[in-house]
């Protein structure tokens, strides 16, 4: 063990009690009641890069802070390496489906429970350690090192372009590293060859001006739920493709290469459906699973609400009705694109007599990784000597918008390594870490740095 | 001005002021919270009744209590005339619809306004009224009288055929008289020829275990909101008639001359249009307006609720969604064959991979009115000598379930004279009745029963 690994290994109680203060703060973005504890993250995570041997700095956006961590005493014509993460996280609801408190970690059977523990606090925080652990110990970096933590990735990251525009010189880089994804399996490690996009809308439908009797009224006034989910239904097929005309028009298709190569990874589909406890799968016909969750496209309903929802029958045909609608989107598809599809498509699907609202709340772009260069193959390398096995090339449902943006303005690849467990629960009740992911994580990219010293 | 009109427009404003006193008690019938204040309504109709001067009991039943007030004091071979009204209400939300609180009656422009105005609280109460005018001024009354006041009429009148049955001799009657609808149009009065069933479901579908990150899973689970929404879409076609196979194999066609007479009507469209407040109508092809209304079948989505709906964007894919889903049955329809028929036809419309419960949360059937007889002429007089016009038939689109059953077990004719008005928001924000109605409606009764003594 070198001395690296043996100050990681040995100072792992306090790193724990650290990401345990982390976890603590309810710095829910979405939701601005939780301004004060979005604040408190930021400036927690100043505090702890300052701790590390990072300067740091409170960067304030017309949203939620920036958290800037910088170390540049890297040997002349020695590159730079951009970190990014973020410190916001998910609402917690439904409170009563998780086991111990959202915002209360919990250590049961060598897993951390809390919201962000995947997603991403325990993921930006196992950065800081590693750098922590080379500064310390080495008193140096082979490479200058910027560390972005944003405030707002579970909002779209509405800030982080312009910031990003703004401060190109300051955050200029080789490359950009980036862990906010899962691991492929437990113990099988992963560089990501491509993310998903995100299109998010809000559909509200108003019919008429107040809630009416359904007795009095049913049967001659179009009822604003009835048409809300006709409207839903349209949106995809039987075969579970989207029925939006022109959607597939900017879908990529991937090479045989790629899909036998997805086809040929050790997935454990027993496992997979054990996470999601449903009495089947299903999805895209004529696409193996892997490939429906990589590098196909989707529409989801994430949320509903019309009328009355409470105890007992309400006799009410109701004004309005409201979704929430997202498509995880591929290569070559674009949130403004699918934007104007949808848009045209419920034009045509609706009715007269109801007024629709489309929202755009949320658009990233879809991403497609270089895997070549000596960033991937120390990446490569690191996550080999950590985890004892070579990292297979994956998909990432998810999307995580800022990584074109980034590879786009700073003109650097960007290398996606994700240390969270599938099943993390990242935006539902239950979210974990494993504590083993943790120190694994950060003895990861303690050895990445070691790489690029070599 | 007779005694007994004088009597009644003389104690208008204390009348008034007892309406009020009984609107203030939110007697929401929905929700177990308001089982004190149910009680304490049932007790406030009692006492009123005794000082209307009738004998009154409050009777226990599994649920809230039925109120029984009697006069029993006409002539040997008299007949009984059974008043049916009910003392709960629809619960109030939303509540920021409302111009006043929805429990604080408010009189503006002539009209009152308060949950229960028109719905039943005010027709019930002015019944009592009119026994209280020909107690007090003639201090008899030419038939017996029994008033029944329910308590469980918005929650399907469970309690109330067990009641009806175990009481039937105490009952017995030769008319039953029922006012918790509304008058043709403004200053028209009417009386029913038909009031439409109801079938009221709640749809819940179970997919994944747990809430699941959108970008994770999405795309290889089902997600029970779309699927949630297929099965509503299904229910109805292009036309405006349910989808469900078989739902129409029971609907009585009426005949030409009672849709001639329902055409014939002077029925204020744009007055409706106003009411409603939408861009638009619309419904079953092939029928007029008021035929759609009164003497069609309908489905209405009364409430959907899934996934998050708060603010903000989460990328979640939803454990469960839950839909509030009625019809507006018609004669010969029955709730027990249409519950057989939507638990088929979603057991062919949903897919394998979720998981579907169908609960009946309340069902009445269909009634269609003799329109002949001693009581239909001294009806038909009464309203005429309070009104000033002769009443004209209509149907009515809501239900009362009830009224099958008093015929039924009570062999007895039931007749149906709504005092509220067109667009009384009874199951909406801000539901109302004109004083005059309510005064002339208690005019009007006065009247029936010297008719009947006639």
């Amino acid at each position: 063990m070198s001395d690296l690994q043996g100050y990681i290994h040995r100072e792992m109680p306090r790193f724990r009690e650290e990401l345990f203060d982390f976890l603590r703060i309810p710095s829910v973005s979405a939701r601005s009641e939780h301004a004060g504890d979005i604040r408190a993250a930021a400036d927690w995570v100043a505090s702890r890069m300052r701790d590390a041997g990072l300067e740091a700095s409170v960067m304030e956006t017309p949203g939620h802070p920036v958290v800037l961590g910088e170390w540049r005493g890297a040997p002349p014509g020695a590159p730079t390496v951009l970190i990014y993460g973020h410190y916001d996280v998910q609402p917690p609801e439904p409170l009563d489906e998780w086991h111990s408190p959202a915002f209360e970690p919990t250590l049961r059977d060598g897993n951390i429970y809390a919201r962000g523990a995947s997603d991403d606090k325990g993921q930006l925080f196992l950065h800081i350690k590693a750098l922590e652990a080379h500064l310390k110990v080495t008193g140096t970096l082979p490479v200058n090192v910027v560390v972005l933590a944003e405030g707002e990735e579970e909002v779209g990251s509405p800030s982080l372009v312009p910031f990003v525009e703004a401060h190109h010189e300051r955050l200029a880089c080789d490359v950009v590293v980036i862990s906010d994804g899962s691991m492929f399996a437990n113990g099988i490690p992963s560089l990501l060859f491509s993310l998903r996009g995100l299109a998010y809308f809000e559909i509200h439908v108003q019919g008429p001006k107040g809630d009416l009797h359904s007795g009095t009224y049913g049967g001659a006034v179009v009822n604003p739920g009835n048409t809300l989910a006709r409207i839903l239904a349209s949106l995809k097929d039987d075969s579970g493709r989207v029925a939006i005309p022109g959607f597939y028009d900017d879908v990529m298709e991937w090479d045989q290469a790629t899909r036998d190569a997805i086809r040929d990874l050790p997935f454990d589909e027993e496992g997979f459906m054990g996470e999601v406890g449903a009495p089947g799968l299903d999805g895209e016909s004529g696409f193996s699973l892997l490939e429906r969750l990589w590098i196909r496209p989707t529409c989801d309903v994430n949320g509903i609400l019309c009328g009355y929802t409470g105890e007992g029958a309400k006799t009410v045909l109701p004004a309005r009705a409201m979704a929430k609608v997202s498509f995880r989107l591929v290569p070559r598809q674009t949130p403004d694109r699918v934007r104007e599809l949808i848009e045209e498509h419920i034009a045509d699907v609706a009715p007269p007599e109801v007024t629709i609202r489309v929202l755009e709340l949320h658009g990233g772009r879809p991403w497609k990784a270089d895997l070549e260069g000596d960033f991937f193959e120390a990446a490569r390398s690191a996550l080999e000597a950590a985890f004892g096995t070579p990292p297979v090339l994956a998909g990432e449902g998810g999307s995580i918008p800022i990584v074109v943006d980034f590879q786009e303005i700073l003109q650097a690849p960007v290398l996606l390594m994700g240390f969270a467990p599938p099943g993390a629960n990242m935006h539902a009740p239950n979210e974990w870490i494993p504590v083993k992911n943790f120190e694994t994580g950060i003895q990861a990219m303690a050895s990445f740095y070691t790489q690029l010293g070599g």
